[in-house]
């Protein structure tokens, strides 16, 4: 146990010093990069502007109140803060946190031992039950934002008088509490609103590559290989790790544009007419059209890649003729692994070549096809690279025989 | 002009009279629905808070910092604020907001016709200039948020002493604008993340939308017609705006699901037979499969579409026989536009039937095929309909007979 009483000293702050303190408290929040150090300051602070024993935070997740945050002076929770963190509760009635996200009100219990007649809902106790801890005056602040949606909710418990006791928390509207569960809201719901962008950023590529994958079955696994071998060349150049997750995400959609291209010509078995091959061709500037626009670095790499991954080194590739470092070197990544890809699997224009047959060739055009350093990444990487494409072939040959059967 | 010469009484506030505001600002940030009005209020705070005469506040637009308000105590801005607003400046060294927001650090001239040697920017006149006004001391503080990023610059201009001289500004880490500064950070990087999140939404639902339409060149139109059709029976029905704008954006991605279906079915000139039929029902489950997990409500009505816009109204569709009000309202209207668009124009199957042959064929199948109040609406819309198809009709044999030139 820390702290088996209060710091009695702790108690006598004026409205001045709180204010003070509410001062350094907005600097702080607007520059605290943890989440976790954030929501802590939150409740700490919180607890300090009303002087509570112990307190709870609960950030909303969908219809769900997450608990994530538990302080208590008293009791020691860092046994049970395992069972504690991450629950969740509904947003319902039948709770108070749940009572106070629902209706948008903030609720003051005087006595939990003693609810108000007609109120919803009940005091939880388990906390109480397991450690011996007296619940007795609650204040519930719901945190709420500009548009109304309540992100979250404080829950202070246990307001410390001036002689030490538990006594009821006193609330007016002109209170520091009230400044800071504002600050609070604003900054809980930047942290949700972060966390939305970047799941909406990654629902879009998930999407288009469920998309590039449907086009037909060999090419699901074709995008698996792709992106795996891509990763592998990005690693081996030592590119940072968010660069070489760039490529590893958004390599699937390198050839989308094919979703433009008729099945007659991409599924034509023998060899493509000039005009046949043109229309493929467009296959590049499709995609390109498909991801035009990018607002985010991983849009960025899949549109340079579908767009560029069929120009050469030395310029006699399509459709821009685009040589060397013009190419995004994302785009030089994968087109090595795809025409790697080509090579080394059947397709309906031709069987798989050995790899006795397939490095020769790609090893002749390093500097004319490839990039010398990628090729060079690649030919460090080469046993990872065939020993997976090993074990694709046998999962390929199974899936097929499982098929069969 | 206003205020010729700012008030003095406004220039004694105590710091705890400060304090009190600032907690007042706090609370009225994170209520403030109005992008503009809090963009107003920042100005306004951060003026009090230093005693500014003047100000400007820009907002970070990518590359750019964009003027979002100015305000001047001395000056009537009305009359220029047209010229004024939205305007931007590159982030760059050479103006003293662009430096701010570059750098990261907070500038603070004490004279600006007296510019320390050695600073990279220019003080721009062009205001004062065209009103007369002269700008000595000016505060640059670059708005933070906790990682790192510069969301925008406020910038304060004339700081009027206690006798109404223009003086330095005086800075110091405790001063209540540093902590207003911090929450105007977070509340205009939250109106930043809110646009970005809608721009991510969206941006999902246009990409899928370019799929569709490249699936091949007749349903481009097909898409754009259902989505027409569909966006006048949901106003029909007087659903609320919002609902309408869904249906609208979403109605183009009912069919995404084609693209998992062979070329060699979905052209298919002459009758289906079972097994075929029964691959092209696939397309609503591949549709589904395409858009599942929807984080947002454009999306899980896209969803809504693409899964149940052939389900029937007396439960004899596909693909899981919903009837009624279980299929989605959204997927029985486009199941209208969508029955009603293949039996009024062409398809590589049949003729474009004439209007007096298709209008009885859509009357037989209410309360059978559709929804009964869906078709209500659809009929008293039927002359806007008849009228965009016409129009579409010539339009395509216009397009039509220029490729053929």
């Amino acid at each position: 146990m820390k702290n088996q009483i209060a710091d009695p000293e702790a108690k006598s702050f004026s409205r001045a010093e709180l204010l003070e303190n509410l001062l350094q408290i907005s600097i702080a929040l607007s520059a605290s990069r943890d989440r976790r150090e954030m929501l802590e300051m939150i409740l700490t602070e919180a607890r300090r502007l009303t002087n509570a024993q112990a307190g709870t935070l609960y950030i909303k997740h969908q219809d769900q109140l997450q608990f994530v945050v538990a302080q208590n002076d008293v009791i020691d929770l860092s046994t049970i803060d395992d069972k504690l963190i991450g629950r969740s509760i509904k947003i319902a009635n039948n709770s108070l946190a749940g009572f106070a996200a629902l209706t948008g009100r903030i609720v003051n219990i005087p006595d939990s031992h003693h609810l108000a007649s007609g109120a919803p809902f009940r005091i939880n106790r388990d906390l109480d039950q397991t450690t011996g801890y007296d619940t007795r005056s609650i204040l519930a602040i719901p945190l709420k934002c500009p548009d109304g949606e309540v992100v979250g909710v404080l829950q202070l418990i246990n307001c410390l008088g001036h002689d030490g006791a538990i006594v009821p928390f006193q609330l007016h509207q002109d209170q520091p509490i009230m400044s800071l569960a504002s600050m609070a809201a604003v900054s809980i719901h930047n942290l949700l609103l972060t966390e939305r962008l970047k799941r909406a950023n990654l629902d879009t590529i998930i999407r288009l590559s469920v998309i590039a994958e449907f086009r037909d079955r060999g090419t699901a696994q074709h995008i698996k290989r792709i992106s795996h071998t891509s990763t592998l060349i990005a690693r081996a150049m030592k590119l940072d790790d968010e660069q070489v997750e760039l490529i590893q995400s958004a390599s699937p959609m390198h050839d989308i544009g094919k979703i433009g291209i008729p099945d007659s010509i991409l599924l034509k078995p023998g060899p493509l007419t000039d005009e046949e091959r043109k229309t493929v061709e467009k296959h590049t500037i499709i995609g390109g059209e498909i991801l035009a626009n990018p607002t985010n670095d991983l849009m960025i790499t899949a549109r340079d890649i579908a767009m560029c991954h069929h120009e050469r080194w030395d310029g006699g590739g399509y459709p821009h003729h685009l040589k060397k470092e013009e190419i995004p070197l994302s785009a030089r990544i994968v087109a090595l692994a795809d025409v790697f890809d080509a090579l080394a699997t059947e397709r309906c224009y031709k069987k798989a070549y050995p790899m006795d047959k397939v490095i020769p060739i790609i090893r002749q055009e390093v500097g004319k096809h490839f990039d010398p350093n990628v090729a060079k990444a690649f030919f460090s990487i080469l046993d990872h690279v065939v020993e997976t494409y090993n074990a694709y072939s046998k999962s390929t040959d199974k899936q097929a025989a499982l098929e069969e059967e």
